[in-house]
């Protein structure tokens, strides 16, 4: 199959259905498939192919290209022009990925819902603030799109959808020419339609880059690697209860007690640490106050563009004192050292991707069961394993250790593999 | 084997021999072994491990590096210091190498002589400009070394010095924080104890970087990969009758011819192009040109302190019209053009590396065997396979297909197997 004939289809598919579905802000059609184009005569002249050698990809809003506006998910942004491209495109590009355009985020990446409709059924929401990655991948348009996470906005998403998707370890990927909301928290999700597509593009997406402050000097993981091989002993899971599980819908949690229940004696059950409630307030406080200081421009410039409610944040972020921003700061690092002794014992916790299945249209639903996973700067994957009541797909999230992306990965192979197999024999 | 202990006794090699050699102008022995430790530490933890896990390097001193002077080789500039790493030093710590130290250079990377010895006979001179990586890597106090070529600074030295060395397509690698002397023409080089390593570092070191204007926003080769299979078919060579031939000298050419022997059927003998010629004064022209205008800093900040012959080369440069620059790089886009058919009847040329073994000390060499691949940016790669009259090593030069750098060392690896079957075969 040609590179030309796969972006071919994928945008023909986008133009049929896009009016409805709204994944997508902006499509270059003669771009991508010029792109696709020289890809395969790349091919033809024997020349190195990358690792993602013209397969197409949508790229969140927020995420700088220079051939393409980025438009932020704002109405009086949408013509923004970066002048360089986002550090990810630079790594798609040099892996032959062919970029087809620009899918829809909510307004700066908050909470206040986007226009995009749920693939499955439009009276919901595809959950935010990747809201266009997600319910692109989920239909089809693409096998590949890149968002971003700051609390929930890749794993909630894709959960609601039915797709999966990772938040790689904090570090991994460059953040440069990602708008910036919050320097502690801001990361790259990666959406995909299969775990393999997970692992590669984890691979190929990270990179040293000291124009990112967060990101580590060292080596990456490697996933694709890593998930070829069996675990050398069954992994060993854990499901932490959680003091918010009370946002847990019936469906959710009986859906997720039926896994631990398949997963039998590999997932042990304990209470969360009592300090756990106190993360989620430091994640506000930090994320608060950097998005009060980082789009200030915005309240400034576009005031009576925003929202109220992203009017309220950023003027109450800018009301957070310097000492409570440190204290929260400090208990982050408390908390990033408690986690590195807890992956000796266990493999991955097992835990709710989002409090259920999506909400009505007009929400982006509630981040929570993603904050303290992105606070840490944990890697955490979903998988679209269980399904709602009303049909729709929720997803079942691991969580791993700092820079164990690929073990995190081999570990939710395993478990789908698992599951699978029980459901097979099952049906003998 | 830890890190530590292979960088210790790295560094006590140095230590004994380099007040002798010259190779090193800085080495930070604290900060060296730290890094160690700290990648000893990653694999003890299980932590990801990149391609250079824990392996020494030197880096030539036209490369900036935040932690260390970078002081181009210069008297009066050897305290300076780069705010950032250049691109080539981040992918090494991504990839777990150990940054031992800087080498020397001769000044500003240019012709005139540094004062690197011979790592066999003190009274030659090692080559330059790369002269303290050449040096170092053909003295074992490192397994790799980086350094550059904008005529013939990387192959010459390594034929001299005895060491494999490897100048990979231009545009692969980045020359972001790298001293610029011609944009069209320097491009970063590769020393290192096997053609195994060769590959390695250049698949390590391969990255898009659009801070780099000739940076190819394309997938790179995969050399390892392609060097672990044998060539489809045995691969054929072209020797090429040059037109400044006569400036090789009588062992070299011997030599050379043996080779060309030993192959037999595998090599075509036949005449450049008389357009050839040409090419080299193309080479200069664009060199002169470049430089004069990258280092008219020098000439006027440290005019005082420069050679007479870079100065006469800088003031010369800004006489240059910029019809007989742009003829030049017009001249030099149809070789490429010419270059890119050329391969698919050759797998490689087969050339002298320099004109013969290492001059005396004073003198960096003729560059001219590597000025026409230079210019056409192709894969060149040097083998250290021959001796001269006086027992100084001397190289063999194959030249490859743009972007073809895999395909290159695997033929380079298929010769050198060829050639030492051969030999013992004569010794049965």
């Amino acid at each position: 199959m040609t590179s030309v004939a796969l972006v071919s289809a994928c945008l023909d598919k986008i133009e049929a259905e896009n009016d409805q579905l709204k994944a997508w802000q902006f499509v270059d059609r003669d771009a991508a498939l010029a792109r696709a184009a020289e890809m395969d005569k790349r091919r033809d002249h024997g020349k190195p192919l990358g690792r993602l050698h013209g397969i197409p990809v949508g790229i969140k809003d927020i995420i700088d290209t220079k051939d393409m506006p980025t438009g932020l998910g704002s109405a009086v942004l949408k013509d923004r022009s970066a002048s360089a491209d986002a550090a990810v495109i630079e790594r798609l590009l040099e892996e032959g990925a062919v970029i087809l355009g620009k899918t829809v985020t909510t307004p700066f990446a908050f909470l206040d819902a986007a226009e995009t409709r749920h693939p499955i059924n439009p009276a919901h929401s595809p959950g935010g603030s990747s809201s266009g990655s997600a319910a692109a991948v989920a239909a089809g348009h693409v096998p590949i799109a890149i968002g971003s996470q700051t609390n929930g906005s890749t794993i909630r998403p894709a959960s609601y959808c039915g797709t999966y998707a990772m938040k790689p370890t904090s570090g991994l990927i460059s953040r440069r020419g990602v708008l910036q909301t919050s320097q502690t928290l801001d990361q790259v999700g990666i959406f995909a339609a299969t775990l393999e597509d997970l692992a590669l593009v984890s691979d190929c997406l990270g990179s040293y880059d000291p124009a990112d402050q967060a990101s580590l000097a060292a080596p990456r993981p490697h996933c694709a690697q890593d998930m070829a091989d069996a675990p050398p002993v069954e992994p060993n899971f854990v499901w932490l209860n959680m003091p918010y599980f009370d946002r847990l819908a019936a469906d959710a949690r009986e859906g997720l007690m039926e896994l631990v229940d398949a997963l039998g004696g590999q997932v042990e059950q304990i209470d969360a640490e009592h300090s756990f409630k106190g993360l989620v307030e430091a994640h506000k406080i930090i994320q608060d106050y950097e998005i009060a200081r980082n789009l200030d421009w915005v309240l400034r410039d576009h005031g009576d563009a925003i929202s109220e409610k992203l009017k309220a944040t950023l003027e109450h972020g800018q009301t957070i004192s310097d000492e409570a921003y440190g204290e929260a700061l400090g208990f982050r690092t408390d908390s990033i050292t408690y986690f590195e002794t807890f992956y000796r014992d266990f493999d991955a916790i097992l835990a709710p991707s989002a409090p259920g299945e999506a909400p009505q249209f007009g929400s982006t639903g509630d981040p929570i069961f993603s904050t303290i996973w992105t606070l840490c700067g944990l890697p955490c994957v979903t998988l679209p394993l269980l399904v709602s009541e009303t049909g729709l797909p929720i997803g079942a999230q691991l969580i791993g250790g700092r820079e164990e992306d690929g073990r995190l990965l081999r570990t939710a192979r395993w478990m789908q593999e698992h599951l699978s197999q029980m459901t097979e024999n099952e049906g003998d």
